[in-house]
């Protein structure tokens, strides 16, 4: 069975990191791994948690067009490189890549059979208490977080689905029947149309 | 919710009957209800197993565009009545038409919002032995059939599914994929994002 690139995206709270790591990896499921120009922590490794490159091999990867995209942040770069989705791809994994919305444009462009699905929390008001209950985020930024939300949700009609996350397993089970379904895809099924026009 | 018209089509024998009668009403599936010039026999009920109409009310319709698709049977006229569909979509019911392949990419044009799957049988060898079974159809008649369906498989990239049917219970888990996948399309959740929005 070919495989696909998954992005899934949405504002800031609505719950994209709980939702990826609760897929099940029997599924077919691979995590898309960013290549970073910051230093390795303790732990981390090469190919697993992260592709570690110098600057000068970053610039030269994004110059060659070898990242979907690519974003700063405190002062290092990250990335998505196209060829360890192409690889996952071709051994028919389902590559799930969780990146904000402007980032997941940006690889829908270029890679346009990547399949984009927006997640978002049922309410602006749940979006809110959930940016609140993170603690981590003075009023200033939380206001900043909404309205930047409210931007986002404009760019839904450039999605493929929209995944309410009302209840986190009902979640899962939608974006579990996206993939089934998008596996039923003709252009994802060249194999089985050619033997059955062989037979 | 928004409904949908879900069109389950391919070759005779690709098992489109058996199927479709295996598809849980509960899940909010409804089945179209054809128009047809044919007498009523025994037991047949108006607008529920269809609308019996004359030959001059059907060419009426057929003129004011009321049909999404119609064909000749026997000396019969068939047809698939868009008021009906529409009126059912509108009640959140999924619309499920079971048509062969010609009359399947008909209704597309005419209703492009419509869900195309072309169910088909693992093999042609197994379509063989699926017609032969039937035991109701001469020699000729089955090679007939293989022929056209080998044509109707070249018309696979004009659906938006395919659907193996290898093993009805999983063809069927497959067209429900389909439609959970398709009830989330943004096109399709227009109140969700206004009711996000305006949050």
């Amino acid at each position: 069975m070919q495989g696909m690139l998954v992005i899934i995206s949405g504002p800031s709270g609505s719950g994209k990191g709980t939702v990826v790591k609760r897929l099940d990896p029997s599924h077919g499921y691979a995590l898309s791994v960013s290549v970073t120009t910051r230093a390795p922590r303790a732990g981390e490794r090469e190919g697993v948690d992260y592709f570690f490159r110098t600057e000068d091999e970053f610039t030269r990867m994004r110059q060659h067009n070898e990242l979907l995209e690519h974003a700063v942040y405190v002062g290092n770069y990250y990335g998505t490189p196209r060829q360890y989705v192409e690889e996952m791809i071709a051994k028919g994994k389902v590559v799930v890549l969780e990146i904000e919305v402007v980032g997941a444009l940006q690889v829908k462009e270029k890679f346009p059979e990547a399949v984009l699905v927006f997640l978002m929390p049922p309410t602006i008001s749940e979006l809110a208490r959930r940016l609140q209950c993170r603690n981590t985020e003075d009023r200033l930024t939380i206001e900043d977080r909404l309205r930047r939300a409210r931007e986002e949700i404009a760019l839904i009609p450039r999605y493929q689905y929209l995944v309410v996350n009302d209840e986190i397993s009902e979640a899962v089970g939608r974006i579990n029947a996206i993939v089934e379904a998008e596996r039923l895809r003709p252009q994802r099924c060249a194999d089985e149309i050619e033997f059955f026009s062989g037979n």
